[in-house]
């Protein structure tokens, strides 16, 4: 992936060898997938070209068909960690921790995955970039009571997310997809009438056994933080926590003295539903009573 | 403590020895606290009772002060363990769990303990009834910073607390002090404009490695728990976690149906401050927004 | 009206004439409803000789029917002027003023109605304390979209709801039905997190032209006020205006100073749509902020 | 005011007459003030040319002072109603119709103005673009309390602002003084968990006995309005109304169906005291609850 990008415009303009070339890695090991789409250039989207990519992919079927989805590895099995992957898919197995999984965690995704395979005859296959690991052991035991024909579809489905972002990683150009999402906060002061400012925010990503932070900010003058907190890439479906340190807040301004107020570290604990949306997640709040909801 | 309680009326009828022995216990190693009072009888309340004996501890100043204050146990320390204090100390310690403390958290209070008898040449005195662990922690090291003077009023203010409750245990009658404190909810659903009913809410005593679950309920019919989350004890100074199952209750009446709700368990994080007040923290929610304050 | 009310245990002992004369009035001149429901008694329950009495109502079919509901008054028609229709019905059109209406409101009620005769073959019969007078011509111009049949069993359900409250000015006993709403509020300070008291509350039913005043009052010490703002009588279908004087009270309280403050007089506008329903509609506020909810 | 605006480079490059003449109006009858500011040019900025000719008017004292003030006319008096004052005093206090006042309120002025007079031996001068009738009104009856000098500063600084808004008129140029409010709106439907969209939207000014509409508004896909409620002008000192459609809003998403709903035109009344201010009064909504605060 540390290849330098390149743009629509000379994707257009490469012979067949070059484009395939180009958007090797983005089908894990199906070149016949660019050569196919090779006829119907030039396109005048980046996400028209997908459409074009992933035309190929629906025309296949039968055996043809289970060969290209038994190509992708399982996730967070021996092809990953013995690096017989696309470099592509080790990268984002890496990103939710699935390769340095240990104990039970990893056998249950073991088991998992094994029993997937064995009743469906295709791996798991899921756009790891798009989860976060409890998401992704929640969609392997749902998906386990579907049908043969469900499971096609759903790996299909998730090959067109995978696609999708690997290709907004490579190429460039007019009608990027919409394959970012965006968590944004606010903290308003109803105590003063005023944004809140100098509020210390943390974000987690929540696990069953703990949960990690993701980031952390200050409130500017407008009570937003500068950057939003999570941008640039899918939100993954997960369960998060922002924690609003209110009581620090209203301590540096005079307004509460206890060592015990009764709002300290305001915890708001969410779940995120679509990667690519755009949550913004408000605090209104004194120091005896807050809300919260999905704004815009 | 396992004794049967005593009626005002019965205690102001006693000889002077059995006045004393009924009062056994209640301020440490201290007989001569019920012996002064008696002469103060009869006592119309159990509040005035507690104020009578509190005005003998009030007389003594100098050595004797030092010496009363003295017979108290270092709170966790090898007193305890050993089991050479009031039955009353070593049960209001193992409520808090400092007998049994192990680790950091206890070589840290042991530390503070010494330091503490060592600056101010009198244990450290808290009402352990009316704290968590982390509020403890917190008093003594706020109070290592204060006067002598001011430790032996702070010190005197906590026997009042500790040898009140002690009473009320032990004391029935006319003009109970007021003691305890009281925690409840209430759940409304503006989604559907009525109480919430059947949400499953878990009350937990945070710490700062975990959280200790005291108590869970189940809404009724007007979105309220049948008893109180906390009564009928002193409300413990600390952090509190109300968590509301509002993904299942919504789930249940068909509202949403995502496996990754944006609500699910909502978490509401508060401080108690006032042992003795009555803290309603009402939840008002809908899938997407929620609010909270400290009600009434 | 001003007659006393009888125990259900006299009803039942009464003899036949005697019953009837007891329940005179509460069916529009129909004493063959009391008779007929004679042979039923003893009623157990207020609840169950209503439900007798409708019984004998609901047999009648054809002629007999229409004579019934013909011997309803107009509302607010020549009748109710003339002074021919029961005290009962006159009292209850006075208390929604509709005796009185003047101009085009009046002239709007007597083409309706008229239409409503017209088109239906019976005047259009509703239970007027049930309703402010908007809510009366909406009802009135909705109804007229209705078949005859529709318009037959609307007007049994009113005359339902007519004699069901007739009968509980008349009759007491085990078993009242419920026929009385309430309407409370609670006024919550999140700036200090406390209830607030000493809020003047004004309470007004609302017109197109304008609003009416029904009551008045201040909280106490819990933010609610002594009595419910409404209460022993239906909650009359229509607009209602909660104003809070919360400018005063935090003006008073030194929180704010401006003489034109951000908020002075809080002003809930909601509907009522259920006469018996208990709507409790609190305001939770600051300076700067608040909100309302239908409670409980 | 109908002239076209000049720039600040203009004005500083124009001859004394030209400059004076350019200014004609801004200072009520005293081209003195634009003829002493004279030899400060260059100005850099708009303000800074305030601030230069505001410093002619306040280096004025005793007699000169007094005359200068004197030179204002009285609002709502005679002479706007005689012509015979400036077109920018005779534009600025038709805007808020006190020209055009009859009846009692009119009286009211006419007395408080003759009070006013009689006292101070000035006029009551007030910036009239910055105030609603009633905030006028109660501004003269609190300042009749204030000693003499506390009312030559007064008139002064509604002078300031009365000038800095012609200046604004009628040039342009770097260093603009911030003479704008501005009013906005959001509404957010958490019972859909997303911004409403086509939700009505009235502002109303109040006055003691009615109100007036200042501007209407449907909100967009992003809840908001496409432009600001009030913006371009200051922002009234007076008593403002929101009133949010939300029953229609509700109903045409089909999520509630009763002609009368708990919530239908939802009414936020608020006071705008900070003319050049920001106001954002969003409101966050279901069918059965509300929230509202000032925002930013």
């Amino acid at each position: 992936m540390h290849r330098a990008a390149i743009t629509l415009d000379e994707l257009n303009a490469l012979d067949e060898p070059g484009f395939v070339a180009a958007l090797d890695g983005v089908f894990e090991h199906a070149p016949w997938v660019a050569a196919g789409a090779v006829r119907s250039r030039p396109f005048a989207t980046v996400s028209g070209l997908h459409d074009g990519l992933m035309r190929m992919v629906r025309r296949k079927q039968g055996a043809e068909l289970l060969a290209f989805l038994n190509a992708h590895p399982v996730l967070g099995g021996k092809d990953a960690k013995a690096g017989i992957v696309t470099a592509e898919s080790a990268q984002e197995q890496a990103g939710i921790g699935v390769v340095s999984l240990a104990g039970e965690e990893a056998r249950a995704l073991a088991e998992l995955n094994a029993g997937y395979l064995a009743k469906f005859g295709v791996p798991f296959i899921i756009c790891a970039r798009r989860h976060t690991r409890p998401s992704i052991l929640r969609e392997l035991r749902a998906r386990m009571e579907n049908s043969v024909d469900q499971e096609i579809a759903n790996n299909l489905a998730e090959i067109e997310h995978i696609t999708r972002l690997r290709l907004v990683d490579r190429v460039t150009g007019a009608g990027m997809p919409n394959v970012f999402g965006r968590l944004s906060t606010h903290v308003l002061d109803t105590h003063a009438g005023r944004p809140a400012q100098d509020v210390k925010i943390e974000l987690f990503e929540c696990y069953p056994a703990g949960k990690q932070r993701l980031a952390e900010a200050m409130t500017n003058a407008e009570g937003r933080t500068d950057q939003p907190l999570l941008a640039n890439a899918p939100l993954r479906i997960g369960t998060y926590e922002l924690v609003f340190h209110m009581g620090a807040y209203f301590r540096a301004r005079g307004v509460i003295a206890a060592a015990q107020p009764f709002l300290d570290e305001v915890c708001v604990r969410f779940g995120v539903n679509e990667p690519e949306g755009h949550y913004h997640v408000p605090l209104v709040a004194t120091p005896w009573s807050y809300s919260t909801y999905r704004g815009s």
